[in-house]
Protein backbone atom coordinates (compact mmCIF):
# COMPACT_ATOMS: atom_id res chain seq x y z
CA UNK A 1 0.00 0.00 0.00
CA UNK A 2 0.81 3.51 -1.08
CA UNK A 3 1.30 5.60 2.15
CA UNK A 4 1.45 9.39 2.55
CA UNK A 5 3.12 11.55 4.90
CA UNK A 6 1.73 14.37 6.38
CA UNK A 7 2.73 18.21 5.14
CA UNK A 8 3.86 20.01 7.80
CA UNK A 9 5.81 23.14 8.34
CA UNK A 10 7.47 21.84 11.67
CA UNK A 11 9.05 19.46 9.53
CA UNK A 12 10.08 22.32 6.61
CA UNK A 13 11.48 24.19 9.41
CA UNK A 14 13.39 21.32 11.11
CA UNK A 15 15.24 20.00 7.85
CA UNK A 16 16.91 23.84 7.84
CA UNK A 17 17.45 23.97 12.02
CA UNK A 18 16.66 20.98 13.10
CA UNK A 19 20.39 19.46 13.45
CA UNK A 20 21.29 19.54 17.22
CA UNK A 21 24.51 21.86 16.17
CA UNK A 22 22.48 24.42 14.39
CA UNK A 23 20.21 25.47 16.74
CA UNK A 24 23.19 25.99 19.55
CA UNK A 25 25.10 27.86 16.43
CA UNK A 26 22.50 30.11 16.15
CA UNK A 27 22.27 30.60 20.26
CA UNK A 28 25.95 31.56 20.12
CA UNK A 29 25.66 33.96 17.07
CA UNK A 30 22.11 35.63 19.21
CA UNK A 31 24.65 35.89 22.25
CA UNK A 32 26.73 37.94 19.70
CA UNK A 33 29.78 35.51 19.11
CA UNK A 34 29.99 35.12 15.80
CA UNK A 35 33.45 33.64 14.73
CA UNK A 36 33.93 30.34 13.53
CA UNK A 37 36.19 29.55 16.39
CA UNK A 38 34.45 30.97 19.10
CA UNK A 39 31.41 29.03 17.93
CA UNK A 40 33.25 26.06 17.83
CA UNK A 41 34.81 26.81 21.74
CA UNK A 42 31.58 28.21 23.26
CA UNK A 43 29.10 24.56 21.93
CA UNK A 44 31.76 22.14 21.87
CA UNK A 45 31.00 21.17 18.44
CA UNK A 46 33.45 19.14 16.44
CA UNK A 47 35.03 21.40 13.64
CA UNK A 48 33.63 19.49 10.77
CA UNK A 49 29.99 19.05 12.06
CA UNK A 50 30.17 22.90 13.02
CA UNK A 51 31.41 23.79 9.04
CA UNK A 52 28.61 21.71 7.41
CA UNK A 53 25.95 23.46 10.07
CA UNK A 54 27.38 26.76 9.30
CA UNK A 55 27.03 26.07 5.61
CA UNK A 56 23.64 24.77 5.38
CA UNK A 57 21.83 27.97 7.43
CA UNK A 58 23.97 29.96 5.04
CA UNK A 59 22.33 28.27 1.76
CA UNK A 60 18.96 28.69 4.02
CA UNK A 61 18.98 32.48 4.33
CA UNK A 62 19.32 32.32 7.71
CA UNK A 63 23.06 33.45 8.22
CA UNK A 64 25.26 35.34 6.30
CA UNK A 65 28.76 35.01 6.13
CA UNK A 66 30.74 38.36 5.98
CA UNK A 67 34.09 38.67 5.34
CA UNK A 68 35.75 41.61 8.28
CA UNK A 69 39.38 41.21 7.28
CA UNK A 70 40.77 41.14 3.96
CA UNK A 71 43.94 40.39 4.93
CA UNK A 72 44.43 37.77 6.01
CA UNK A 73 40.72 36.85 4.63
CA UNK A 74 38.79 36.23 8.06
CA UNK A 75 34.68 35.48 7.86
CA UNK A 76 31.95 36.37 10.49
CA UNK A 77 28.18 35.32 10.80
CA UNK A 78 25.47 37.50 11.00
CA UNK A 79 21.56 36.92 11.32
CA UNK A 80 19.61 37.58 8.61
CA UNK A 81 15.55 38.51 9.03
CA UNK A 82 15.00 35.27 8.54
CA UNK A 83 17.56 34.26 11.62
CA UNK A 84 16.60 37.03 14.11
CA UNK A 85 13.33 35.16 13.23
CA UNK A 86 13.91 32.57 15.11
CA UNK A 87 14.30 34.77 18.67
CA UNK A 88 10.81 33.12 19.81
CA UNK A 89 11.55 29.60 18.58
CA UNK A 90 15.32 29.87 20.69
CA UNK A 91 13.24 31.15 23.95
CA UNK A 92 10.43 29.01 23.98
CA UNK A 93 12.83 25.99 23.47
CA UNK A 94 15.24 27.82 26.17
CA UNK A 95 12.50 27.86 28.62
CA UNK A 96 10.85 24.46 28.50
CA UNK A 97 14.71 23.24 28.77
CA UNK A 98 14.64 24.93 32.39
CA UNK A 99 11.75 23.86 33.49
CA UNK A 100 11.44 20.09 32.31
CA UNK A 101 14.96 19.33 32.00
CA UNK A 102 18.05 21.38 33.81
CA UNK A 103 18.52 21.48 37.28
CA UNK A 104 19.11 24.18 39.54
CA UNK A 105 18.84 27.64 38.44
CA UNK A 106 18.71 28.80 35.04
CA UNK A 107 22.24 29.24 33.54
CA UNK A 108 21.31 31.55 31.34
CA UNK A 109 19.18 35.10 32.35
CA UNK A 110 18.46 37.71 30.06
CA UNK A 111 16.90 41.12 30.47
CA UNK A 112 13.94 42.16 28.39
CA UNK A 113 14.36 46.19 26.91
CA UNK A 114 11.48 46.81 29.17
CA UNK A 115 13.75 46.36 32.54
CA UNK A 116 12.31 42.91 34.10
CA UNK A 117 14.33 39.49 33.87
CA UNK A 118 13.09 37.76 30.67
CA UNK A 119 10.09 35.30 30.87
CA UNK A 120 7.99 34.75 27.95
CA UNK A 121 4.28 33.36 27.27
CA UNK A 122 2.97 32.42 23.51
CA UNK A 123 -0.45 34.04 22.58
CA UNK A 124 -2.84 34.11 20.48
CA UNK A 125 -2.61 37.49 18.22
CA UNK A 126 -6.35 38.18 18.38
CA UNK A 127 -7.47 37.09 21.62
CA UNK A 128 -4.23 37.66 23.74
CA UNK A 129 -4.65 34.40 25.79
CA UNK A 130 -2.32 32.18 26.48
CA UNK A 131 -1.88 29.22 24.17
CA UNK A 132 -3.04 26.33 26.35
CA UNK A 133 -3.15 22.64 25.97
CA UNK A 134 -6.82 21.71 24.65
CA UNK A 135 -7.25 25.20 23.13
CA UNK A 136 -6.57 23.84 19.75
CA UNK A 137 -8.55 22.70 16.99
CA UNK A 138 -7.63 21.29 13.71
CA UNK A 139 -9.15 23.24 10.76
CA UNK A 140 -6.82 21.91 7.94
CA UNK A 141 -4.27 19.41 7.09
CA UNK A 142 -2.44 18.29 4.19
CA UNK A 143 -0.58 15.24 2.74
CA UNK A 144 2.22 14.85 0.82
CA UNK A 145 1.38 12.22 -1.89
CA UNK A 146 4.17 8.96 -2.57
CA UNK A 147 6.51 10.19 -5.33
CA UNK B 1 43.90 24.36 26.38
CA UNK B 2 41.52 22.82 28.44
CA UNK B 3 38.16 24.58 27.11
CA UNK B 4 34.78 25.03 28.36
CA UNK B 5 31.00 24.84 26.93
CA UNK B 6 28.79 27.19 27.77
CA UNK B 7 25.82 25.89 29.85
CA UNK B 8 22.25 26.08 28.53
CA UNK B 9 18.93 24.99 28.90
CA UNK B 10 18.70 24.81 25.22
CA UNK B 11 21.68 22.34 24.43
CA UNK B 12 19.53 20.48 27.87
CA UNK B 13 16.21 20.57 25.63
CA UNK B 14 17.71 19.51 22.85
CA UNK B 15 19.28 16.24 24.43
CA UNK B 16 15.80 15.21 24.74
CA UNK B 17 13.95 16.56 21.44
CA UNK B 18 16.47 17.75 19.12
CA UNK B 19 16.43 14.91 16.79
CA UNK B 20 14.38 15.73 14.15
CA UNK B 21 11.80 12.61 14.51
CA UNK B 22 11.07 13.03 18.13
CA UNK B 23 9.55 16.14 17.18
CA UNK B 24 7.72 14.83 14.08
CA UNK B 25 6.74 12.34 16.38
CA UNK B 26 5.44 14.55 19.34
CA UNK B 27 3.19 16.72 16.35
CA UNK B 28 1.51 13.67 15.52
CA UNK B 29 0.71 13.51 18.97
CA UNK B 30 -0.94 16.98 19.36
CA UNK B 31 -2.81 16.00 16.62
CA UNK B 32 -4.14 13.40 18.13
CA UNK B 33 -2.41 10.30 17.08
CA UNK B 34 -0.90 7.94 19.89
CA UNK B 35 -0.51 4.60 18.35
CA UNK B 36 2.84 3.44 16.71
CA UNK B 37 1.78 2.28 13.33
CA UNK B 38 0.03 5.56 12.63
CA UNK B 39 2.84 7.89 14.34
CA UNK B 40 5.13 6.05 11.46
CA UNK B 41 2.99 5.99 8.80
CA UNK B 42 2.08 9.81 9.22
CA UNK B 43 5.67 10.64 9.71
CA UNK B 44 7.63 8.66 7.27
CA UNK B 45 9.97 7.52 10.37
CA UNK B 46 11.91 4.20 10.09
CA UNK B 47 10.28 2.01 12.57
CA UNK B 48 13.09 1.51 13.75
CA UNK B 49 14.32 5.37 14.41
CA UNK B 50 10.83 5.90 15.48
CA UNK B 51 11.12 3.40 18.57
CA UNK B 52 14.33 4.45 19.91
CA UNK B 53 13.00 8.23 20.06
CA UNK B 54 9.54 7.41 21.79
CA UNK B 55 11.90 4.98 24.04
CA UNK B 56 13.73 8.45 24.71
CA UNK B 57 10.73 10.29 25.16
CA UNK B 58 9.36 7.91 27.36
CA UNK B 59 12.47 7.83 29.29
CA UNK B 60 12.51 11.61 29.85
CA UNK B 61 9.08 11.75 31.10
CA UNK B 62 7.55 13.90 27.80
CA UNK B 63 5.04 11.24 26.64
CA UNK B 64 3.70 8.22 28.64
CA UNK B 65 3.05 4.61 27.51
CA UNK B 66 -0.60 3.24 28.02
CA UNK B 67 -1.67 -0.17 27.39
CA UNK B 68 -5.27 0.43 25.87
CA UNK B 69 -5.75 -3.42 25.01
CA UNK B 70 -4.94 -6.80 26.93
CA UNK B 71 -5.42 -9.41 24.51
CA UNK B 72 -3.47 -8.68 22.60
CA UNK B 73 -1.31 -5.87 24.37
CA UNK B 74 -1.36 -2.82 22.77
CA UNK B 75 -0.09 0.43 23.41
CA UNK B 76 -0.93 3.86 22.64
CA UNK B 77 1.63 7.28 24.05
CA UNK B 78 0.30 10.16 25.48
CA UNK B 79 1.78 13.52 26.48
CA UNK B 80 2.33 14.09 29.98
CA UNK B 81 2.30 17.47 31.54
CA UNK B 82 6.12 17.87 30.49
CA UNK B 83 4.51 16.91 26.58
CA UNK B 84 1.66 19.20 26.86
CA UNK B 85 4.09 22.10 27.77
CA UNK B 86 5.99 21.56 24.69
CA UNK B 87 2.93 23.31 22.52
CA UNK B 88 4.45 26.91 22.10
CA UNK B 89 7.70 25.00 20.76
CA UNK B 90 5.98 23.24 18.45
CA UNK B 91 4.06 26.32 17.48
CA UNK B 92 6.89 28.90 17.49
CA UNK B 93 8.92 26.21 14.82
CA UNK B 94 5.78 25.82 12.57
CA UNK B 95 5.47 29.62 12.48
CA UNK B 96 8.50 30.06 11.86
CA UNK B 97 8.65 27.44 9.52
CA UNK B 98 5.50 29.21 7.19
CA UNK B 99 7.16 32.23 7.59
CA UNK B 100 10.27 31.14 5.97
CA UNK B 101 10.14 28.06 4.78
CA UNK B 102 7.30 26.33 3.29
CA UNK B 103 6.21 27.46 -0.19
CA UNK B 104 2.70 28.49 -0.37
CA UNK B 105 -0.07 28.01 1.85
CA UNK B 106 0.10 26.72 5.52
CA UNK B 107 0.03 23.05 5.30
CA UNK B 108 -1.49 23.26 8.73
CA UNK B 109 -4.35 25.13 10.19
CA UNK B 110 -5.29 25.24 14.07
CA UNK B 111 -8.18 27.03 15.47
CA UNK B 112 -7.80 28.67 18.77
CA UNK B 113 -10.68 28.50 21.60
CA UNK B 114 -11.29 32.10 21.02
CA UNK B 115 -12.54 31.39 17.23
CA UNK B 116 -9.73 32.66 15.19
CA UNK B 117 -7.41 30.60 13.18
CA UNK B 118 -4.54 30.59 15.08
CA UNK B 119 -1.69 32.86 14.64
CA UNK B 120 0.77 33.06 18.03
CA UNK B 121 3.51 35.39 18.91
CA UNK B 122 5.32 35.29 22.08
CA UNK B 123 5.76 38.04 24.41
CA UNK B 124 7.32 39.15 27.49
CA UNK B 125 5.60 38.14 30.52
CA UNK B 126 5.44 41.32 32.68
CA UNK B 127 5.15 44.17 30.12
CA UNK B 128 3.40 41.88 27.60
CA UNK B 129 5.31 43.53 24.10
CA UNK B 130 6.54 41.02 21.68
CA UNK B 131 9.99 39.88 21.33
CA UNK B 132 11.92 41.69 19.31
CA UNK B 133 15.56 41.26 17.64
CA UNK B 134 17.66 43.88 19.96
CA UNK B 135 15.16 43.61 22.90
CA UNK B 136 17.36 41.18 24.95
CA UNK B 137 20.72 41.93 27.36
CA UNK B 138 22.37 38.81 29.12
CA UNK B 139 22.58 39.12 32.95
CA UNK B 140 24.47 36.04 32.90
CA UNK B 141 25.92 33.15 31.36
CA UNK B 142 27.29 30.20 32.74
CA UNK B 143 30.24 27.56 31.70
CA UNK B 144 30.73 24.41 31.88
CA UNK B 145 34.72 23.22 33.65
CA UNK B 146 36.12 20.78 31.27
CA UNK B 147 35.51 16.98 33.09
Amino acid sequence: MATRVRECSIADALAVIGERWSLLALREVFFGVRRFDQIQRNTGASRDILATRLRTLVGAGVLEKVQYEQHPPRYEYVLTDAGRDLQAVLTTVREWGERHVTEGEPPTVWRHSCGAELATRTVCVHCGEELRPGSLELIRTRWLEPA
